[in-house]
């Protein structure tokens, strides 16, 4: 691995805990159902609805608005009357979530030497109100809104690493996720494995451990800040106009 | 006008001064030439080169691309010699321009109850590196990167509201220049004209003075605020978590 320039952040497991998120959301909006199998329920829509925009069956959407036709499938099983309006509100559930512990204080520390970018699946209205709520300090907005592709697509990655003016082996996907690192190291990425080990509750048995040859594996956000630091001085592309004068 | 949410700014002469900052940059890397003049050739080069995307005689390139191009002409007329990558470090200049004065704590001000973002012809590159050098706190970064067209074209506005999630008329345009305000206006945006007298130097015969129907003027970003908390409370889509709990 060479010096990097910027870091390509996962968002939903990797920054933010979707599942408290979600849940907190549903039982302050409905209050009926079991709040955490409603979110894991809603989750389990994902992926399916993005598997029909990959194989080229759909055109690219926006996640939100997947979110808002998987969310009717949802009501309907857990057999919830809600007006459309207010089924709009409930969408905005992935708008409004916990940052996992010290992301937002360790976020600001790596932006100090690095660009910093979502590089999620979810849209660019998401990320954007998500930043507002979380209090992300993102230098700006890639992954699937500029690329209208869903990752694990090539160019979900290929997009971002464009839209940052840098050769691939300078940006650092950083997911909590293996099947991203896999996909993001095909592309030329650089790779950091942050496990979030109870993103699907206590109880999860998938990425509890990094899968694949990782250029980093850190046991957190702050942990990864270290390594990086331990590598050398600061790039100038990281640098802001304080710095540099 | 009805309540906005979310600022759409104009950056290089409204956020930044431009002529100032290649200026500067030049001066340090040449020497040789008048830097203000060199400054404004580069400039000059830069409408046509967008006419040639915008009439579709191209396909869309980023402007880093086009201010690249221009470069080797303007260094020709002034009969410079330099190696390639001199001129790709000169062509940086757009990417680190100091701010018009106040331009980043009115934006942090602004950003308390707005959602705020560039809708420049700049590249995501170019906004990027600048918000990073100059320290302005976009929540994304909009404009011709997203929409791969160039303002004036209908695309650059609406991509950009979009990528919001909002109807346009929920959207402000801001920036020092009439012709943007006319091209967002045409396409349902709020607008709200901030002059920059001295852009193009002491001698500015131009946007001096607005010379339509926008909804808002104001001789700074501060005045900008001003006028916008004089309308009325914070709309919850511009709230941080700390705000909503």
């Amino acid at each position: 691995m060479k010096n990097v320039d910027a870091l390509l952040f996962d968002v939903f497991g990797t920054i933010v805990d979707w599942r408290c998120g979600v849940a907190e959301f549903v039982s302050r909006k409905i209050g009926l159902v079991d709040p955490y199998e409603f979110a894991d329920a809603w989750r389990r829509e994902y992926q399916p609805a993005m598997a029909m925009v990959r194989s080229g069956a759909r055109e690219y959407v926006p996640l939100d608005v997947l979110h808002r036709e998987n969310l009717n499938k949802v009501l309907a099983t857990f057999w919830v009357e809600m007006a459309e309006d207010e089924r709009d509100d409930l969408n905005r559930a992935w708008e409004q979530m916990p940052p996992w512990a010290a992301s937002c204080a360790d976020l600001s520390r790596l932006k100090r030497q690095f660009i910093i970018a979502p590089c999620s699946n979810g849209s660019i209205t998401m990320m954007t109100r998500l930043a507002r709520y979380a209090q992300l300090p993102w230098d700006c907005v890639l992954g699937a809104g500029i690329a209208k592709a869903f990752k694990p697509e090539p160019r979900a990655y290929l997009e971002s690493v464009g839209a940052l003016g840098l050769p691939a082996h300078r940006v650092m996907m950083v997911p909590a996720h293996n099947s991203d690192l896999a996909a993001a190291q095909a592309q030329g990425l650089a790779t950091a494995f942050v496990p979030r080990r109870t993103e699907y509750g206590f109880t999860q048995a998938t990425d509890l451990e990094p899968t694949g040859d990782w250029d980093i594996c850190a046991e957190s956000l702050g942990e990864l800040a270290d390594q990086l630091e331990a590598m050398g001085p600061k790039h100038p592309l990281g640098q802001t106009q304080r710095d540099l004068h």
